[in-house]
């Protein structure tokens, strides 16, 4: 049978576009004229956000082969904010998006338990299972070790899953504990590239990939060089693409010679594409998803041409 | 004006108990009587919580400072069961009692806004802005460095609130990355406890600790004892007592002669205490919160017993 990292590498050739749209919505960046369609209250809010997300996804869905949803942007607006989240994953999935939940979860076995209830496995109510946000990835951290990853991974072999495992996070303060050299030479991050190429092992598809993975980000390129070498079956998830200034030739090192090996984020460079200064001359903020689907498709040949060996 | 560890710190005086309370609701472990009281649905399961969780900080809102509800027990239960978790921190702010999510969250500096948004700042709705959960404390996640904590920190100084972030944490595998020896012969989490004794240097309160301090887990004495020699200025939030093993004699050194310097989580301990060997004769299901309240005092008792020097 296929795993969830086979299904998310077919969805990829498919589309021919290693690109992951992250959705995280900023309320004063989503077009005016959806804006003023809601009030300005918490359910008005979180009703616009799912308008401003259905209509991109809509946009992208047959060019684009995942979405991210960062979970953040949803739980800072409350319990309407968690609707929106529910509403745009399961929104996602019946458009066939590959979804992947940026919640970067860590935490002691129970919790951890918990938590993969919520989005990867079931959770009991009374006598019976119910799935809550069924999502096909999630991120997680790996400061805690294996306990805190491990529910998600027989979650993972249970109901055919994945997770993205930070190894080097793209932010620019993230070599303050990464980076730090540990006495045999080596840096953390590499020492936890290997760990997840570790916790992996049992969970390697029919291209040679994991369903449990790593996060490096584009921001990083030599670090990026140096994981590639030590996480041989690791899919990357690259954010820090555009708007946090990664370059498609940054990423290069992660693919292979069959162009798999990653899939790169980008989300205000496209979400809000109307607004930047390639496209913002060519559509108007009501063909803000003209203005996406044409970044998706710029990014897709930019990536392409990068990573073609 | 005092700030949030000060705040902590004089409640934990008048109630002479350094004890905060888990609130990390298990369906299955809720008394029967409640239990059937409510529909085996998630809206259901969500209000016995919710009524559990009240009768639970009636029973100790006299006796314990605080209480920490772990989100992951919410997010399990969907919408519903953020519902839970927000009526219950509304609930235990109305009693007095001091509020710390256990969220251990970390991510790169535009997603830690939103997340501080949603638990200690405000988020902006329109033109205004509201609060979400707005709760005392959270607890953070260092992996991703600085920039992952700075939001947060502008927000306890704008809203006087504090974070708890991990050092050492209490299960079995936190060795896997923090136990790891730096080339300087440190372990990770020694160069964390620093790290965060410097992120903390500007909230250091009237007692001499900071409103930024460290998750030490009670499990790992020895290293309690390390992280205390070079962070002295960290309030600990100390979990892993009780139920995962950690003895009060493991915590002493975190205290200081004036019996502060930390507080001791215990959850299923406390919460489901009526199922306990040491209780369960005493009281029946219906008295679960005599029960609670006893180990409470009990537990109280054994860790001032403990920690006076």
């Amino acid at each position: 049978m296929k795993n969830a990292i086979d299904n998310l590498i077919e969805k990829i050739k498919k589309t021919n576009n290693p690109t992951v749209m992250g959705l995280d919505p900023r309320y004063e960046m989503i077009p005016e004229y959806i804006r003023k369609k809601y009030d300005k209250t918490l359910k008005g809010v979180a009703s616009c956000i799912v308008e401003f997300n259905k209509k991109l996804i809509d946009a992208i869905c047959d060019v684009i082969p995942a979405v991210k949803p960062q979970i953040a942007f949803y739980e800072m607006y409350g319990i309407e904010g968690m609707k929106a989240f529910e509403e745009t994953c399961k929104y996602a999935k019946e458009k066939e998006l590959v979804v992947i939940a940026d919640i970067k979860r860590g935490d002691i076995g129970t919790t951890a338990k918990a938590y993969s209830n919520a989005f990867l496995g079931k959770t009991l109510v009374g006598d019976k299972e119910e799935s809550i946000y069924d999502v096909d990835f999630v991120t997680l951290n790996p400061y805690m070790g294996i306990d805190s990853i491990k529910p998600f991974l027989e979650d993972c072999k249970k109901y055919n899953k994945g997770v993205f495992i930070l190894a080097k996070t793209s932010n620019p303060s993230s070599g303050d504990l990464q980076d730090m050299k540990l006495e045999n030479g080596e840096e953390v991050y590499i020492k936890t590239a290997k760990l997840i190429e570790e916790w992996g092992k049992d969970f390697i598809g029919e291209y040679g990939y994991s369903s449990v993975s790593t996060v490096v980000g584009a921001t990083y390129p030599k670090q990026l060089e140096e994981i590639r070498n030590v996480a041989k079956h690791s899919y990357f998830l690259i954010p820090g693409y555009g708007a946090q200034g990664g370059k498609a030739t940054d990423i290069a090192y992660g693919f292979d010679k069959n162009k798999l090996g990653g899939i790169v984020n980008a989300s205000r460079s496209l979400m809000y594409s109307y607004k930047s200064d390639l496209w913002k001359d060519k559509y108007t903020e009501e063909e803000f998803e003209k203005a996406t689907l044409a970044e998706a498709i710029r990014m897709r040949d930019e990536l392409n041409s990068a990573i073609n060996k």
